[in-house]
C-alpha cells in the first residue's frame, strides 16, 4: 500500500490470485434443489466473473434419503443444519429454509455470529429480524444479502442499494405478489370466480397448497417493509395496514371493468407530509395505466424520487429460475468481495423514521352494497355516507340475478380512510344488506 | 487471514477503519457542474454508505474563469487535464469531457495506465475503446465504470453486470434515446412536423443545439454495442445497422396511427439462429404494447433471457440529475472497494461472438409511396414488389392534398431485409414518385 501524505491508494484485491472458498446450501426444497443444480452446472462460468473459486458445495436438508432428481454425495451432506454455521471451512451460507422463526432464524443468527456471509431468500425473516441481523453482520464485517427475498428475479434490492444509491425517494410501490396477481388477472381475463382462479394457479404451480400469506397480504407486507426501509433509510417498521385479496369477487372485477378499472393488489410506502405510510391492499387502477397492464405472475416495482422522477423495474417475481437468478447475483457479489452494509447505511446511521397509519390518508373508493330492493334503502345509505363525511361521485344501482335484490355500486369522492371505514362498518350492520359490503380503494397511478 | 487446509477465509476489509481518498472531476459542462455540486453537498451522506472517506475533490476544466453558479477554489483546480491522470494523490477520476477521441481518450487511457479508477459517462469512448480500456483496467486492478454512459438514470449496466449476472440473455432492446423519443412522441401527440418537434425539444433542453448523433441513430448505436457486449459476453462489435429518425414525417405518424401503430426509435441486439444481429432503426409498434407507451424523454430497456423471461427497466434516460445518479452509483461502488471486471468477464474469457448483418432477417414493413396518380402506377409497384419477393398484406391508396397525386401505403408480409431494401431502391428511381419512398420496419413487441 502506497501512502502519500496520509492518503492511501485503494487496496487492490488482485483478481488474478484466485482464492478458494466453500459454500453451504441449507434447505433443499423446490428453490434449493434448483439452485444447487444451477451452481454445480455453472460453477466455471460464475468463477470467471468473480475473484474467488468455489471449492466445495456443502448441503444440509432434513432428509438425505428423500427422492430427488439428483444425487447427493454423502461427503458434502451435513446432517445437523446448525453445524453449518459453525463449520470452520464454510465461508458463505445460503439459507433456503424459510419462515421467520425456528430453524431459519437460528441458522442465520448463528452464521453471522460465526462470521459467515449469509445469503437468504427469506422475506419473513428479514422483515422481522433484518435490523438485528444487520448489526451482527456489520460488526463481523460479513455480507447479509437478500435480493431473492423481494420479487425474486427483479433486481430491486441491488438497484436500491447500488444503482439508485444517490436517490432521495418519496414513494415506492407496485405489484409484489405473483400469486395474487395471477389470480386477479385470471378472474378478469377468464371470468372465473376466486376459487376457480386459485385452483388454476395451484395447478400451474403459481400458488402453494397453503397460499395464506400470498392471499392475505402478509407476503407483500414483508416485502414492502424491506423496500420501505431501504428506500427511506429507516429501520424496519411494523406500522403497516394490510388487506389481502380474499374479499374481491367476480362481481367486483366485473364492476371495475365497467367503470374503466382493473383490480390489483398493491404495496405502497410513501411520504405524506413528512411522514411515511405503509399499506397493502387491493386497489382499482385506471385501465391502460402501466400498473393495470402488469398481468399474470409478473412483479413490478416503481420508485419515485426527487432526482429521477419515476424508475420502473418489472420481471418475474417468483419461481425457482427467478429466485436462483437473485441468489446467484448475491453469491457473485460476495465472491467479488463486495462487502456492504445490509441496509445501505451503517445501522447506527439509519433513522427510526416518522411513520403514521393509513387513517388520515384520503382515498376515492369503490363501495359495493348488495341490498334488499326496498323503499328507503338508497336514501338511508346516502344519508349514512353524508353524515360520515363521505360524498358520492358516482352511483349505479342494478338489479341482481335473484329478484328483489339490488347491487349498489358507489364511487366516492376523496375522503379520509377513517371515514370510509366507519361508513362501511355502519352499513355492515344494516339488515337490508344481503352480503358483506365491499370497499376497495381507488389508486390514481 | 485464517488458513484452514488451504482454504482461506474471505479477506474482510474492515468497514470501520475509514480510509481517505481523493477524486478528480474532469470536464465542467452541464453534467460536470451538477455532479460537482451534488458531491460537495452530499459528501457526508455518501461516505456513510461506503468504506472510504472522500478527502479532496479536484477539478479540471478548460477555463477556471468561466462564469459558473459556484466558486472554484484555485487550490483544487488542475489546469492541465492530463496532469490529473498522473497526480499521485488522486485515486478516482471522473471523466466528463465526452467524445471518443482527443482529450477524453487521452485522459482515460492515461488514468488507467497510472492505476487510477475511472468513472465515465462517455458512451462513444466505451463503444469504441471499451475493450482496450478494459484490458488495462484489469491488468492494473482498477475499476472502469460506465453506468452513466447508457440510459443515465436507468441502472442497466449495474443490473446486467450484477443483478442479472446469472442470466443467459437472448435479446436486449428498447428505447435508448430520450431526444428522439421526445420528438416522435410530440409529433404524434401535438401533430407537429419534425422541425417543429425538434425546435420544441431544443427549447425545453431535451435536444442539443447540434443533435446529430441523437437523430441519426449513432447515440443509440453506441449504447446498443455496450449493452450487447455485456448481455452476450462478447467483445464490442461494429457490425450494426443504423438508421435514425430524420426520414420519419408527420404523414408517417398519421398513417401509423390509422393502422394501429406508434413509431419509435429502437435499438435491438438479439440472437437469431446462433448469430447476433445488432440494429438501430425506427419501427412501427402496436399501440397499447408496453414499448409503444414509453413517451417523452423516458428510456426503457427490455432483457429477454432463458432464466427470467422478460425483465424491464424504465426511467429517465438523460439530464444532469439522472446522469449524476448513475455517476454516484459508480463512485459508491468504487468507494466500497467493489473491484470488478469492466465487462463482467475477464477480457480473455470474452468471446468474439458470431455476428451477422441485418440483411437475412425477415420483417414485415411499412412502405409509403407518394406518386403521380397515373394509370398503371399501382400495377407497376405491385409488380416490382412481387418480383423481389415482397408480398403485400395491406394496401391503402388515398389522394394527396395536391390533386393528381396519391399516397400509397403498403404493409408487407414478412420478407427478408435485403428484398425490402432492394424493392425500395428500385422504386426510388421511378419517375412517378414525387417524394422519397418511405420504409419503416414493423416490430412485433
Amino acid at each position: 500500500m502506497v501512502i502519500i501524505k496520509n492518503i492511501q491508494i485503494l487496496p487492490l484485491n488482485n483478481m488474478n490470485k484466485r482464492k478458494k472458498i466453500n459454500i453451504a446450501i441449507v434447505g433443499l426444497g423446490n428453490i434449493g434443489s434448483y439452485f444447487y443444480k444451477y451452481i454445480v452446472k455453472n460453477k466455471k462460468n460464475l468463477i470467471n466473473k468473480t475473484k474467488f473459486d468455489i471449492n466445495k458445495i456443502y448441503i444440509s436438508a432434513r432428509n438425505i434419503n428423500k427422492k430427488r432428481s439428483f444425487k447427493i454425495n454423502k461427503s458434502i451432506f451435513l446432517k445437523n443444519y446448525l453445524d453449518v454455521a459453525k463449520k470452520k471451512d464454510i465461508n458463505v451460507i445460503i439459507e433456503l429454509i424459510g419462515g421467520s422463526e425456528g430453524a431459519a432464524k437460528k441458522l442465520v443468527f448463528s452464521a453471522l455470529r460465526n462470521k459467515k456471509h449469509v445469503i437468504t431468500a427469506n422475506k419473513a425473516l428479514i422483515a422481522k429480524y433484518g435490523d438485528q441481523l444487520s448489526i451482527i453482520a456489520e460488526k463481523n464485517n460479513v455480507n447479509l444479502e437478500f435480493e431473492a427475498a423481494v420479487c425474486a428475479g427483479v433486481p430491486i434490492i441491488r438497484t436500491l442499494k447500488e444503482g439508485l444509491i444517490s436517490n432521495k425517494n418519496n414513494k415506492i410501490y407496485g405489484i409484489f405478489n405473483g400469486t395474487s396477481n395471477y389470480i386477479l388477472s385470471t378472474m378478469d381475463q377468464k371470468s372465473l370466480n376466486f376459487k376457480e382462479a386459485l385452483y388454476n394457479a395451484q395447478t400451474l404451480g403459481y400458488a402453494e397448497a397453503k397460499p395464506l400469506s400470498d392471499l392475505n397480504g402478509d407476503d407483500v407486507a414483508s416485502k414492502l417493509k424491506i423496500l420501505s426501509s431501504l428506500s427511506f433509510n429507516t429501520y424496519i417498521n411494523n406500522k403497516i395496514s394490510i388487506e389481502g385479496i380474499k374479499n374481491v369477487d367476480k362481481d367486483d372485477i366485473y364492476n371495475a371493468n365497467l367503470l374503466g378499472y382493473k383490480i390489483k393488489l398493491l404495496g405502497v410506502a410513501e411520504y405524506e407530509k413528512n411522514k411515511i405510510i405503509q399499506r397493502v391492499h387491493p386497489a382499482l387502477i385506471k385501465k391502460g395505466s402501466y400498473v393495470s397492464n402488469i398481468d399474470g405472475v409478473l412483479n413490478a416495482v416503481i420508485i419515485e424520487s426527487n432526482q429521477l422522477g419515476q424508475t420502473v423495474l418489472q420481471g418475474e417475481g417468483a419461481g425457482p429460475g427467478a429466485t436462483t437468478s437473485a441468489l446467484v447475483s448475491d453469491l457473485c457479489s460476495v465472491l467479488r468481495g463486495n462487502i456492504k452494509y445490509p441496509f445501505v447505511l451503517p445501522s447506527k446511521k439509519r433513522s427510526r423514521g416518522n411513520f403514521k397509519d393509513i387513517s388520515e390518508k384520503k382515498f376515492s373508493a369503490y363501495f359495493r352494497l348488495d341490498v334488499k330492493d326496498k323503499h328507503g334503502v338508497l336514501s338511508n345509505i346516502t344519508n349514512i355516507l353524508s353524515k360520515n363525511g363521505v360524498s358520492v361521485k358516482r352511483l349505479i344501482q342494478k338489479p341482481m340475478k335473484t329478484k328483489k335484490n339490488s347491487s349498489i355500486v358507489i364511487i366516492t369522492h376523496n375522503s379520509d380512510n377513517r371515514s370510509l371505514i366507519k361508513s362501511i362498518n355502519i352499513l355492515q350492520k344494516k339488515k337490508y344488506l344481503i352480503n358483506k359490503p365491499k370497499f376497495i380503494r381507488i389508486e390514481d397511478i
